[in-house]
């Protein structure tokens, strides 16, 4: 007899563009060069100070257990950023540093999710969302969303959708894919009706700070009885070095101690310490230098798709993803992302990664590639789209 | 309204050793010389060829998101490391880096349990193990264990407590709190039971590599079909650096890196590097250094709790734990040490925190200070059994 694998994962699929950066590699190992606008990673390097900070923590050698909570300084700097930068005050009781925002996601649905339970998410939306609560049994309920809601879900739509089994709402702003921003009403309004019906609101905000327009709101702001996930991935480009952090309520800080000390232990100390670094007023000049890049790199992609003749019809305003319509060449937007790596060697990822709702004619393109080689990658797709 | 914590939470509980370590740190604030033998983490540093493989990696700022089983030369380097030290082959394939221990637990019953199934384990046991199978909404089913079985499983005792939902059973070897190993055929013998009846077996092989006798044994020398958990925090002294990995039967590769690219996106990438560097043969000969030095701590602690007048019915023969009889002292262990700490400053951790069978009168001793701190903390400990 042989053991058999877990139900759970019958229902848990890879990402679909998992194929497409394998078949990218076979082709570099080809030789072709490959331009990559599927990738949801800042192509600039770990800024300087980060970088400072983590050899040095490395060099004593005593890199040992922190707290499971993480270290008090580094709470106690996102308590004060959250000042700075929002204007909100924010106890670092209620900060827990994780291994990423995947982290906080396994932390937030753990203390907060029961099974058979569903938390209501946009559709499109990012797909290991669900899957973090169907770890614990439970599922993502699918609201589609269009245009004129910026592509995020809204009071209405939360009050409309609300089920018996609705646990809470999940809302990511700026969006993956869409790379749209809630506004600041609505975000506010979304809250209270999740909280009149006595549910969890998660608020995704990994992609804040690379926004472009408008000051972008923190859920913080309008309740403390979020759960806020973040993340040292994004603006602070510290993907590899896996830190995030999740804010709970003062009801959950107890459950999320507990959680937190029995599922990671703690969050890799050297990455902590590199964290730390970020919030010296250079290196957040620095990274914001970084983010009117990416802000250059979003008008000249977005008008160059428009031009070529994708539809995007609500501009992104901050993450660098652009969630392009892209129904004027195809209705598999899967095959044409294929057939565009083969024949012109750039990858970009299909909408079928994140959901269903108009998936098969929407592409997303990540602009974590400079503007000299997106010019390459928007000559070689004019010439794809021409053949 | 306001959200309510998730019902697992109730059955997740902190370990009662947090309340000791808060107090040890008041005291040390008070200026008290606390010496720590609670601590399940090496007291030495990483090593100069770790430390120096993660600078290397950090400099370059390029600490990127590998891919979700780990970089292919890291587990090319394990599955070698497997040939080299156990003459066993297993294909890097079946190797998956995970973000510690912690994660290699995470990621291997998520693929292989349901909710509502049990795990067997021994009582006592490291309670983490239970709550990652909480997490799935499935429990432990603890069988006690004693001195005659070398405080193991075994095949008798898992055919005779095996029920309708027990799915799989968890041996830890060299074990946490007590310091045994479980002999070879015995383990294999355990497999074979598990696997007749169509179980999962668990090897959490985590202190491998801190063992003082005769050779140890993987449960991969006796089955392609087992889990094994491991990890680079102890023989490796790479605690606070949060990677380990996990071996999965064939069948379960794929669902491993469905879930793992869901649930961590990777492991922290200047971890993996560093680690790396642990494989060459200088660096391997240090650990064994470390190694013998741990053997001389435990022969020097067993020698010296047995005068003391503890009871030790089964010498330990790795890790470095060693969990003691306190009987002729106590029958409260959790208020034994509370006073210890109280007392005399030394920490150490209760019974409880490793289960219900004879809790109440067993401490866990780690010898993870030098012999020159535990002599200090044995003639602390001789006067306070005199007081």
């Amino acid at each position: 007899m042989t053991a058999r694998i877990a139900d759970r994962m019958q229902t848990i699929s890879s990402f679909y563009v998992m194929a497409l950066l394998q078949r990218a590699k076979q082709l570099e190992q080809q030789g072709r060069d490959v331009i990559h606008m599927e990738i949801g990673e800042p192509d600039f390097p770990s800024t300087q100070a980060v970088i400072e900070a983590g050899k040095r923590c490395i060099e004593t050698g005593e890199v040992k257990y922190t707290a499971p909570a993480g270290l008090p300084e580094l709470r106690q700097a996102i308590a004060d950023f959250y000042q700075q930068r929002y204007q909100v005050k924010v106890s670092p009781e209620r900060i827990f540093i994780t291994p990423g925002a995947s982290g906080a996601f396994l932390l937030a649905f753990g203390i907060s999710l029961n099974p058979e339970q569903a938390i209501m998410m946009a559709d499109p939306c990012y797909p290991c969302n669900e899957n973090f609560a169907r770890v614990y049994g439970a599922t993502a309920q699918y609201v589609p969303v269009n245009a004129e809601q910026a592509y995020q879900l809204n009071a209405d739509l939360i009050a409309e959708h609300w089920q018996a089994n609705t646990q809470g709402v999940l809302i990511a702003s700026p969006s993956n894919p869409t790379g749209t921003v809630i506004a600041a009403e609505a975000l506010q309004q979304a809250i209270a009706t999740v909280e009149q019906r006595g549910g969890c609101f998660y608020s995704d905000e990994i992609y804040h700070g690379l926004d472009y327009d408008q000051p972008i709101s923190t859920a913080l702001s309008f309740s403390d009885q979020v759960f806020v996930i973040n993340s040292f991935s994004k603006y602070f480009a510290m993907t590899g070095w896996r830190i995030g952090w999740l804010v709970v309520p003062d009801a959950f800080i107890e459950a999320a101690e507990k959680l937190a000390q029995n599922i990671f232990i703690s969050t890799a100390t050297h990455s902590q310490y590199a964290a730390l670094a970020s919030f010296s007023a250079e290196n957040l000049a620095e990274l914001d230098r970084r983010r009117d890049l990416f802000k250059q790199r979003r008008d000249f992609l977005y008008e160059n798709l428009l031009r070529l003749g994708f539809k995007v019809d609500c501009k992104p305003q901050g993450a660098f993803y652009l969630y392009a319509d892209c129904s004027a060449f195809t209705n598999d937007s899967f095959q044409f992302a294929k057939d565009l790596l083969e024949a012109e060697a750039v990858a970009v990822t299909p909408g079928i990664d994140f959901g269903t709702h108009q998936a098969n004619t929407r592409i997303r393109f990540a602009y974590t590639a400079s503007i000299d080689r997106m010019a390459i990658a928007l000559n070689r797709l004019e010439r794809f789209l021409c053949r």
